[in-house]
């Protein structure tokens, strides 16, 4: 081989490659719908990559999917240092910015430099949740804990004893990121209090 | 809400989202980096676009990367119904293509119409691997294990007794893909050999 500074540059991605392998390992709070165990980041950011391809339709008009996706497929890299952070543990949300943002230069300075910068700028948009791409990726995050819980009678909310309140302020993420999967997930979250998987306080 | 056709292809999206939940219980053959233990579909589905992310400049020039990494996220779908198929069983490959067919047939098909017309032509380009498209997201899905198998003192080359041979054989569908990811999976394989990683008979 005599382009040596690809090669270079392929060595920095296959380090970063094998280091990202350990998203496998990083467990959420949530079990698969199934319940037979509890889910992991990475198979976590796929499903989320599939919600943005089906339900593409449901986000503004003009939205760039690509960029949507390359967002959701690294949104959760900086756990592999910080760990998952229960969204409804506001203490350890603070905490945990800090922590991330130590995690993404690390494992995105893996990367040859114009990479570090393309991707630490996505993760950065996405948690800045300022463009319309960031806000349909936050949406998406959070729709699919909320799916899995309406449909796995109430899963981690009965189980951490969250309120239905926590739960609508959570869902207003969901409608700045897209109105229809919004009043989607309103009315689920409604259907779970009703059927008591939810519980009002 | 109003807007009942938009509610019913939400419905039908939900159903075809949570169906697919259960790839992330088929287990394919090599372990995660660190050995623990074997790998779902789902976070190999996951890695897989990380890779088309990270090594894009090492497909053909031109290419889509969108296309790619939809065609990663979905090529493994089939396999909820058909079951993962080691690539070096050749009988079970030959009995698998029709199963697979049928299985396309069936998850893609709880789309609405469009969707699934949308999908199942997605997945067919991947496995027909003619574009460079198809061409370089199957190169990928070959890298990655033999990048895992090279990592793991010959992982499940070892295991299932593969020849170095029939890996020599797999590194031309890398090739095809990305000259420079084959010409770096050539040098992997010879130095998997030098180590008595990879048996030549």
């Amino acid at each position: 081989m005599t382009t040596v500074p690809l090669l270079d540059r392929l060595h920095l991605q296959v380090a970063f490659v094998q280091e990202i392998d350990k998203l496998k390992r990083v467990i959420r709070r949530n079990t698969l719908l199934d319940g037979s165990r509890r889910e992991n980041d990475a198979e976590h950011s796929w499903q989320l990559c599939m919600l943005a391809l089906v339900m593409a339709e449901h986000a503004p008009p003009g939205i760039d999917l690509e960029r949507v996706v390359a967002m959701l497929l690294i949104h959760d890299l900086v756990e592999i240092d910080a760990g998952d952070t229960f969204i409804y543990d506001a203490e350890a949300v603070l905490i945990q910015a800090e922590r991330e943002r130590q995690a993404a230069d690390r494992i995105f300075g893996l990367l040859p430099e114009d990479q570090n910068t393309k991707l630490r700028a996505l993760w950065d948009e996405f948690e800045d949740r300022v463009t319309p791409e960031a806000k349909f990726a936050k949406a998406l995050d959070r729709f699919a804990p909320l799916l899995a819980n309406h449909h796995t009678e109430g899963g981690t909310w009965k189980l951490y004893k969250v309120t239905a309140d926590q739960v609508r302020r959570n869902v207003k993420i969901i409608d700045a990121g897209s109105p229809t999967l919004g009043a989607y997930a309103r009315e689920l979250v409604e259907l779970s209090v009703q059927r008591g998987h939810l519980a009002e306080e």
